[in-house]
């Protein structure tokens, strides 16, 4: 893919300072960007790298633009500039228009235009597909789901039954959505298994990566809405609800009925336990353990930091002699003169 | 799926109060449930759910019966029957009767009556498949492998060769059992494998959840007794035993040579380092780490608990010093008058 | 597979005291092993297993052949001995010669002698594929991906495009390698996808485990490098470099831009965030956070340990007090005469 400036320019909405023929083949890092390439500064701390650097053209704000030793793509914005661009240099997928001879597509499937099935797929019946939705090489979609406009999904992704999936979603390689929440009952001698008989609701604009797990709801459905964007091998359990726009990085497992609200930004292998209510803006710091509802927005940690293994072992016998500290602490102080 | 109240008094076999005539067509909540749902009350905490459920009929002890708007199927133990009465109302599955065209199964496999097997499903040498078991799109079964009767394989379960599984076991999609447990030998230059020999045995009425691992022995099998259940992203290392009836919760993971007893509840997110033997009847909380052997029932924990992340910074500086305060404190009690 | 003493003791390199006739059919460990078996001796735990042992013939050091009550294979490094007998008994892959009818293979692919590619294996275009490389079924292989000679991805295996893999590299079931890693930029309203325009390299003789992910970086490549072990659910970030020969135990997970280095060992459920450097030779302990840079070698932990929940309850309480309780200590310090 080749754009020159100006069409950049155009594309992204963006104020050009430079020569619109400059013709532009790919994006790269200030520090590595050789010629014909577009970088962008967003972070201060590389403020330094802008003059070296040897990109064609720098996405920048106005007030670093005189810095830049290149053509410049003005932005108030310029990491949001940079997603934008760099959506124009990504390849297309290789799953090839319409439906490949070894695809099983049940008659009763509806689909809209410009769906592309790759090989090996699996669609079973009642399943709806919207115009534009591309599923990659051996995905299996269960009966009665339903995918909207625009999603894409890779290869070996598995989609129970009565499964419903919004526009523009993207689900990556080994992503399951559906499979049953993990519900027992205990009879005092074995678990019996409870039917999970609810579904997913995943909304618009979700991306899921690789290897992450949306299980189905015991009764009601297990929710995910828009624009909430997940990271790899992170376990949604059933029922739980997460609010718009709120970011899970890779890892995380949200036991069941918990909901999370918008915008809140989950950590790389959080835990947090069942039936809790996490409200709005909540930020939890990687691998924390959230044991309690959250009804306050602000950022929550939990854990001991890293230490040297010796000067851990040291600290961590007087962990379990805290309690027996503090005691003795408060009777120093009653019988301390002075105090 | 429609039952009437008496069919459902029958096959659950507890007493109804209430017309045995009337239509029942689906499971709800207490509080979600509209005309024509049986709806069922086990935690005492919705009892005050009950007086306006909009349900047909309730599921409940018999101490609360008089406190029913609606019919009542009468339990002792209603959250058991609720189990059974979800298993009702389960959709079939939709993997057709036979073994579908585009399936690759070898002319060696043997079969019980009523195996289904659906599209693209890989089947090799000498493997062996019960009466009843159903196997779905995209599944891969090594050589040798045995599944017993009346087993489901969800979408892209992987089975490597040389793994036995018993009756009723339920493979949600992405597990990949049998896969080389993590073995080497350092040469002081680099990791020589230690090809895995051993097996994998899967007991009767187990059941896994999408996306977890259960790891091939190194010389001996590894082993997962009758009845045990496991979440989704759990690891299951070489050589572990894990004991009839245990609950493991999601993204948990057991090291290798790890013994599990019977009938623990292993949390979410657990890690059990190899070589240990927990005995039966332990729970171990969410996110625990557990590094020595556990010859004791019981429950245990560990980690800090969640704080805000300013006061959970003040803290953890401390835990870096609390060897140090020990000390001091020890020397502070030598020389107060009074001690 | 059988093989002479004889035989083995040619092929592993190492000296011979028995009958080099004696027929061997496969390998146990001292105590399980029966007529038949090799076995091996290399932890001194086990050297009390010795004298009673049933094999056929033992892999053990100079020092301890006398106390042998079978045959010997003399070895320096009997457990890297053993690890090379392991792979003689390894069984084949059951995957056939050539290519199965049912494979996809674009026409554009390279193939080098003796290629396997089993069924409902997807291969798009401009792909090369070394000689000896074997595809279990239901593998894709992203366009423009590469894999050099004598490869093993088992059933299920997911590659992107653009990954770049070298010889005698084993992908076990469910891996993901390629799919994009977690980039989004915030534009005050909702998350921007940044299109991940970085391929991944895997050097040579690196082993990844069942569900582990290998995210593709943002602009330039996520790096794994020469034999580097990667046990199952591991997640490895955009833009990763893990040095030479590293271990990566089960479940852990490592942030965007993290390098480690050289001959590591990250243990189980460990999580290191991003934008980090660690050095080589570090040791990380199960389950740590690691938060900060490491710039020396050395052993590193967190965590407090597990305690029964009870007494882990009443020392949590005080971690919270814990700041207080420094500051109190001081305040006593300053005013007990003597100090």
């Amino acid at each position: 893919m080749i754009f020159t400036l100006g069409e950049l320019s155009d594309l992204l909405a963006v104020e050009l300072r430079g020569d619109p023929s400059l013709r532009i083949d790919g994006l790269a890092s200030l520090k590595n960007a050789t010629a014909g390439k577009l970088s962008f500064l967003s972070n201060p701390r590389y403020v330094n790298q802008l003059a070296s650097t040897q990109a064609s053209a720098v996405i920048l704000e106005p007030a670093l633009a005189t810095a830049s030793p290149c053509a410049q793509l003005i932005s108030s914005a310029p990491y949001v500039t940079y997603a934008k661009a760099s959506q124009l240099f990504a390849p297309e997928s290789a799953t090839e228009a319409g439906i490949h001879s070894s695809a099983c597509v049940h008659p009763s499937v509806v689909m809209g235009e410009g769906v592309r099935i790759g090989p090996n797929v699996v669609v079973e019946e009642g399943v709806r597909l919207g115009a534009g939705t591309v599923l990659g090489a051996g995905c299996s979609i269960g009966a009665r789901s339903t995918l909207g406009e625009n999603c894409t999904l890779f290869a070996n992704v598995s989609l129970y039954h009565d499964v419903h999936i919004g526009d523009r979603v993207v689900l990556h390689s080994s992503v399951v959505i559906g499979a049953d929440g993990f519900g027992f009952a205990f009879d005092g001698r074995q678990s019996i298994k409870i039917a999970q008989l609810g579904g997913v609701q995943i909304g618009n604009d979700v991306e899921i990566g690789a290897g992450s797990t949306v299980d189905r709801g015991a009764l009601d459905d297990t929710v995910i809405e828009h624009g909430v964007k997940i990271d790899n091998h992170v376990q949604i359990a059933h029922n739980c609800v997460i609010g718009e726009h709120t970011i899970i990085c890779g890892c995380s497992a949200i036991a069941g009925s918990t909901s999370i609200g918008r915008y809140c930004t989950i950590g790389g292998g959080v835990g947090i336990i069942g039936h809790l209510q996490i409200t709005d803006k909540v930020m939890i710091s990687a691998m924390s353990l959230v044991s309690q509802s959250i009804p306050e927005p602000g950022v929550y940690s939990s854990g001991t930091g890293l230490l040297e293994s010796k000067e851990w072992k040291r600290n961590i016998v007087r962990f379990r002699q805290l309690d027996d500290m503090a005691k003795r602490l408060r009777e120093l102080e009653k019988i301390t003169p002075g105090k």
